[in-house]
C-alpha cells in the first residue's frame, strides 16, 4: 500500500530541518532495478519551479534511478542560485547512491520565492540514503505533506505477478495544477520508458487532470512513474493501463477528500455532450464558479449558478434544453424548474451534480470541492 | 448626480412587493425626448435571462422610450411563462406611458429559476408611472439594489450644455459579468443610436469589462444608454466619449468598492505587454486566482501566487523576466525576489499590483477584490 509495494524500490522520509515544525520534510525513493525505466508529467504552467526545469531534462532519456522530494520550500522564482540548489541536491543523491545526477528527479513544494538551505538538503539526503528501506513508504509519504492532513497512498496487485504502488501530496488543485501536487508511482512490471509514458499520460488525463479543487495551477506539479522490472513479468498492456488508472484515481480522490478547508467533495458529471472535450470544458467551468462552490458550502442546491457557469463555455448545447440534477434530484429540466430544490439533501460530504447537455453521447466527470470559510482562512493565513 | 441629471428624463423607484423585505424593488426611467435614441450591451453568457432575450430585440432598432427594472427575481430559466411575464411587464409600461411595448427595455435581478409575480409587477408599474419625477433618480437607484449596501450614481456635465447621468447596481463580477450588474445611463446630448452604440461599446470595453470581482458572469447583465437630445446640443464626439467613459469608470469603481464581502479593492496593472489583449488576459488570470485573492485578504503580499497565475496564460512574456510590485514595493525583479515582502503595507483597502511583462508597450488594468470570509458567507447564505 505504498511507493515500496512494488519489488525493487526502497524509500525513506526524514526530517532535514526545512520545515520549522521539525517534521519530516525530505523523501527519497530509489529504484534498485534491474530496469530504471521512467516517465513523468509536469505542470503546464509557464512559470515553472527550478526542480521542474531540472526534472524535465532528467526524464528526457526515460532513465531514472531515484527521486528526491522536499517540502518546506518550492524553489520557484529563486533564480540561478535556486537552480544550483536543485542541481546540487541531485548531485548529493547521485554521490550517495552511486548513480548519475542526470538520472535523479527532484521535486519541491512550499513557498515560492524563498531559497532552500542547501546544507540542510545535503544532510537530509545523507540521512535518507542511510534510512532507505523497503518498508519505509509511509515515512516518505509523510515527508512530502504540506497542508495535507494525512498521507496518501495506493496500490494495485495483478494476479500476473506485478504490482503498482504510489504516494501523493497536495491539498489543492490541478491541471495538473497550487498547493502543488507531487505524485510518485512505482511498478515492478517489465516495461520500457515509452510504454510507461503512454500509460502514464492516458491515466493522468482522466484522473489528476480532472481534479480541479480551486482552479489554480501550481508551478511545481509533478507525477512520476518509475519501473524496476523486478517482478520479471511483462504485463498485459491493457490490464496495466487499467491498474495504473485505478492507482491514479485513488490518489486523486484522496487529494480531493483532503483539499484545503473543503466540506464537500463534488463530482460534476457532464453527460450527453457532443465531445469529451466539451464535457470537460463544461465540468471545469462549473468547478471554477465561486458562486456555485459557496452555495454548496451553504447546502444550497442553487442550480441557477450551475447554468450560469455552463453558459460561459463554447461547448455545443441549446441553453434551454439542459437538465441539472443534484444528488439525484432533477431540479432543472429543459431549462425550467422541475423538482423542488428543498428535496435535495446536501448534508452529506459527497455531492454529485449531473448536467445533461442533450448534444451527443460523450461525457466526463470533474472532481472539485466547495468554497468554505476554512479555505479562505488556510490560504490567507498560510503562505504557500 | 443621477439617472435624471440629463434633461428629458424622469424616474421613479417604488415597492412592488417583490422583495420580502418590503423595500423598493421596481424602477422606471422614462425618456421624454424629443429623441428616443438608445444603445445597450448585454451579458455574453449563453444562458440568458428572459428580460435579456426581450431587450436584445427591443434595442435592435435603436429606439427606447422607457426602461423598467426589478430586483427580487432574475426571471431566468423560468421558461415560456417567464418570457410572457417580461413581455407583459413591457406591455404594462407601454400602456401606462402610451408608447410601444417594443420600445421598452426590461431588466431583472435576483434568484434564477423563480417566477416573478406578474400582478405585483403590473401594480408596481402603475405606481411607478404615477411617481415619475425629474428628481427621483435616487429612488430608482435604490429600487434596483440587491446585496448592494448603497446606491451607485454618477454624472458628467459638459460646458457645451449637455449632461450624462447614470445609475448602477451590482455587488459582484462582470465580463459584463453574477450578482448581476444593471446600469442605466442617460444623456440629453443630441446623438443618434449608432453614435450612442459606438460610444457605449468603447466605454464599457475599458471600464465594466475590466471589472472582474469574482470571475462569475451573470445571466442578466445589461448596460443601457438612453439619449433624449433635450439639451439641443450636438456634442463633440471625442468629448462625449471621454465623459461617457468617465461615468462608466465611476460606476464600475463604485461596484468594485461595494463588492460582496470584499475587504480590499485591487487594481491589477499590467504594463509592457505585447498587446492590450495580452495585458487584459494576464490581469484577468490574476484576478481569478482564489489563492492570490485569499492572500490579499490575509494582508500577505504573496507574489508567487501572482506569477503562478500569470504562467497559466498564453500572453507573450519570458517567465524569468517578469517584475511584480505590490503597493509600490518591487517584491520580484526578473523572476527573482527583490525587496523584502514585509515592506508591503496591505492594511489600506486599496491595493495596486503592477506586473511588468517586458514584452512590449501595451497595458491594461483589471479591477477586482479579495476573497474573504464575508464573500463565502454572503454567497452561501444568500440565494441569488
Amino acid at each position: 500500500m505504498s511507493v515500496t509495494a512494488a519489488q525493487g524500490f526502497a524509500a525513506a522520509g526524514v526530517a532535514a530541518g526545512l520545515k520549522p515544525s521539525g517534521e519530516r520534510d525530505l523523501a527519497l525513493v530509489r529504484n534498485r532495478g534491474p530496469l530504471t525505466a521512467a516517465a513523468a508529467v509536469f505542470t503546464t504552467n509557464r512559470c515553472k519551479a527550478n526542480p521542474v526545469l531540472w526534472s524535465e531534462q532528467v526524464i528526457a532519456d526515460g532513465v531514472v534511478s531515484a527521486i528526491v522530494l522536499n517540502s518546506g520550500g518550492a524553489n520557484c522564482y529563486t533564480g540561478a542560485a535556486g537552480f544550483q540548489v536543485t542541481h546540487a541536491t541531485a548531485e548529493a543523491v547521485a554521490a550517495a547512491l552511486e548513480v548519475s545526477a542526470g538520472d535523479v528527479l527532484v521535486c519541491s513544494t512550499g513557498l515560492i520565492g524563498d531559497q532552500l538551505d542547501l546544507a540542510k538538503l545535503t544532510a537530509g539526503v545523507d540521512a535518507a540514503t542511510a534510512a532507505l528501506a523497503t518498508d519505509a513508504g509511509l515515512g516518505a509519504a509523510e515527508a512530502i505533506m504540506t497542508t495535507d492532513t494525512r498521507p496518501k497512498q495506493a496500490e494495485q496487485r495483478s494476479n500476473a505477478g506485478w504490482t503498482i504502488g504510489g504516494m501523493a501530496k497536495g491539498a489543492g488543485m490541478l491541471a495538473p495544477g497550487l498547493a502543488t501536487m507531487l505524485v510518485v508511482i512505482t511498478t515492478d512490471a517489465v516495461l520500457g520508458s515509452a510504454q510507461l509514458d503512454s500509460a502514464l499520460r492516458a491515466a493522468t488525463r482522466v484522473t489528476f487532470d480532472r481534479l480541479d479543487s480551486d482552479g489554480c495551477m501550481s508551478t511545481n506539479d509533478t507525477v512520476a512513474l518509475l519501473g524496476s522490472g523486478a517482478s520479471g513479468v511483462e504485463p498485459d498492456l491493457d490490464e496495466f493501463a487499467l491498474a495504473l488508472t485505478e492507482v491514479c484515481r485513488s490518489l486523486a480522490t484522496q487529494l480531493q477528500e483532503d483539499a484545503e478547508g473543503a466540506s464537500h467533495d463534488i463530482t460534476i458529471e457532464v453527460v450527453n455532450a457532443l465531445t469529451e472535450d466539451d464535457a470537460v470544458t463544461v465540468g471545469r467551468a462549473v468547478s471554477r464558479s465561486n458562486l456555485f462552490k459557496a452555495a454548496i458550502f451553504g447546502n444550497d442546491p442553487n442550480w441557477g449558478r450551475v447554468l450560469a457557469a455552463v453558459g460561459t463555455t463554447d461547448a455545443a448545447f441549446d441553453p434551454y434544453r439542459i437538465d441539472v440534477a443534484i444528488n439525484g434530484v432533477q431540479v432543472c429540466a429543459a431549462g425550467e424548474p422541475d423538482q423542488p430544490r428543498d428535496r435535495v439533501d446536501l448534508a452529506p460530504r459527497a455531492v454529485r451534480v449531473r448536467i445533461d447537455l442533450h448534444a451527443g453521447d460523450e461525457g466526463a466527470s470533474i472532481l472539485t470541492n466547495d468554497l468554505t470559510h476554512d479555505y479562505v482562512h488556510e490560504n490567507s493565513a498560510y503562505s504557500s
